[in-house]
């Protein structure tokens, strides 16, 4: 390791909290990054296959120039009127089916699933929150108590009372019904809300079975509940054959909660909701959140959008992501290590195992094919319950040259840990 | 009212959550902003006496270049290497006394508190919360729970059986003593955490009375509680005669939480503690917060750092604070409708009655004379449990002449209603 990584990492282990973690072995020093591709201190270039946050490829000009412009200009809050706070959340509203048409934007999707949580609570009166099991929804008190990836994880303190955990609805691994989130919100006697990601992604790439959603929503809002989606990881047209990934599944949320993509990196979350539910939270205590909503988040979540509609970039998830499905299903029937292809568009897990028939995770294999693809210049993570699943979540610029190299690559490896 | 304005009003209505408020009965259409001064869609200007958030002043050029130098390089996580986030994590670092030094960075002052509270939890293995009567300290589930302005106020869920409300320790009412915080601690049973404004701003920009914060302190750290000092509001040099509001209490608390003023608008905030406290909460958790750390972040906030230093900001707080104070309390000798002047540094508050004796709040007064000023064209606001008090926390650049400004206006009206 240069010496130059070795004192950053000496100097950022004295002054940030122990509890941040780095990726890889040999943690990447990166200083520049353009599309899908980083560099780091010595010039050497990544292709980035796992960062979902600069969704329209990293420093994109557009959003760039947004960003600078505006800060140049004016940066307030709002309490003040401004242009483009009406013009981005009638265009952040649009993207959404009816009734979604109400808008609070954040700084984060912590910040959002926060709020949304407040909503439910505010219009169903209800404290019970039903979620799926190795969600993530946040790191804040109240939303650590809804991921049981976390609560259920080091140094979780375990499942507080008033949430109800569901199976994951694992279709490699099955252990649950499309009946489970039904159940759940016939016994837990009164139910305020359904958290669930619109597809899985601690729970590992995981999507979510047809009619899961529709189903899950009907028996939620027959009791009483309110549906939340959570489309901090799947939105802004990840999914490819629509923009948002609940749509894949036939329904409508009550509230829908945006984070990571919306701002390609700068801190910016929203909430979407209807009508009925903003009523029951204008109950008199003003809802204000000092950087949300600002003019400059506000000009770059309009230049996100600009980017998505211009360079048809849901459509190229579309068209990428099922050429690289295919490509990862091709290395499948040649490699008996990968026991799962799975994916929506650019959202998409590689399940390593031992075995087919037993399907024992091949955790140390992953992490190690993970670690060998970051030295051969490819950058991907690990994750699911049991370590062993490879996500490949790209800026959405990611084309069929990336998916080339990343399948040409993932091929060697696959070979030489199968 | 134009109709460009009552246009972006309906649009906004309809898209925007009806909890949103808007400042003053015809909200300004701000659209460029310089130092301390802001400007309407018509270019006229207003002085800015009241946001706190645009610390260096309105688009300050050093800031806006660093936001935009930075966002055009490169913009990703802590969980790669990236020198701003070394550099500045120790800049920040080396600002509090010892043994204040592991820094945690965040998007706003929620989700600072949000970590404060983890923190404490954390390190004590206790649930119970000291909090200041009318405090604030955040817009999420559990932070609600803490902040007795919000919970005690419309809308609100009264306080829950976790949290301990102190009476606010405000010198010109009375109904507090010195040692409100340490019977708390005694009767409370388990003390996780006190949390407390280093001035309280939403009490009425009030000053806590001298030995104040030692006494709660040593109380609290007796029950084995962490105390928390809130500077959301009050850090960064406002204070004048010290670059920490906590430090006019000749105090160290255990955990500092950052937000508004940190990335001078840019959604920034942060969390410092001790060695003690970050090693309890490095119990196998991640900690991760996606855009909280990033390198676009860490650049504004080492150029707010850069800023103040350079210009010797908080040596004018102190000065133009002093001068300020000085004006409004010959204002008070001859408007009886003012019936305190407080203040430390630019962080300032005139409560308002109609009798000094039983110092019966003068709210309609308040509201109407930060109306007329706001016509006049400087920008100030209320607040306190009363709605008596105006606040003038204005962007630390504000200099004499623009205290002269305001002092002459508010002379003319104070005379019109008093």
């Amino acid at each position: 390791m240069a010496t130059r990584k070795q004192e950053l990492l000496a100097r950022r282990k004295r002054a940030l909290g122990p509890a941040y973690h780095l990726f890889y072995d040999d943690p990447v020093y990166v200083v520049r990054g353009e599309g899908c591709w980083l560099y780091d201190e010595t010039g050497r270039k990544y292709l980035d296959a796992y960062n979902n946050v600069p969704h329209v490829g990293h420093c994109h000009p557009h959003v760039v120039n947004a960003i600078a412009d505006q800060a140049r200009r004016l940066n307030t809050n709002t309490r003040y009127l401004h242009e483009h706070l009406a013009d981005y959340v009638e265009r952040l509203a649009a993207t959404l089916p009816a009734p979604l048409s109400v808008v609070y934007l954040v700084c984060s999707g912590s910040e959002a699933n926060e709020l949304a949580l407040r909503l439910a609570r505010a219009h169903t009166r209800r404290e019970q929150v039903i979620v799926v099991d190795t969600a993530y929804h946040g790191n804040t008190n109240a939303l650590i108590d809804l991921s049981p990836y976390k609560f259920n994880g080091p140094g979780g303190r375990g499942k507080p009372p008033h949430v109800h955990v569901v199976p994951t609805p694992d279709v490699y691994r099955g252990g649950f019904t499309i009946h489970d989130v039904g159940e759940a919100a016939r016994h837990a006697g009164g139910v305020a809300a359904f958290f669930c990601e619109s597809a899985l992604s601690c729970a590992g790439q995981v999507i979510l079975p047809p009619g899961y959603l529709r189903e899950a929503f009907d028996a939620v809002r027959a009791a009483g509940g309110v549906c939340i989606a959570d489309e901090v990881q799947t939105g802004f047209g990840r999914a490819g054959s629509h923009f948002w990934m609940f749509e894949t599944q036939g329904v409508v949320p009550d509230i829908v909660t945006l984070g990571k993509p919306i701002g390609n990196g700068h801190p910016l979350g929203a909430v979407i909701t209807t009508p009925a539910i903003a009523r029951s939270f204008d109950n008199g205590m003003e809802y204000f959140n000092t950087f949300g909503g600002n003019p400059v988040s506000c000009a770059v979540g309009l230049a996100v959008l600009d980017v998505i509609r211009d360079e048809g970039l849901q459509e190229n998830a579309r068209v990428t992501g099922e050429y690289l499905l295919d490509g990862l299903r091709d290395l499948a029937r040649r490699h008996p290590l990968i026991g799962d292809v799975r994916g929506q568009g650019l959202f998409v897990g590689i399940e390593l195992v031992h075995n087919r028939e037993t399907k024992e995770p091949a955790d140390r294999e992953a992490s190690e094919i993970v670690e060998r693809m970051k030295d051969a210049g490819i950058l991907l993570s690990t994750d699911g319950p049991h370590h062993n699943v490879i996500k490949i979540k790209p800026p959405l610029v990611f084309c069929k040259p990336d998916a080339d190299l990343l399948l040409r690559v993932l091929d060697a490896y696959a070979r030489l840990y199968g």
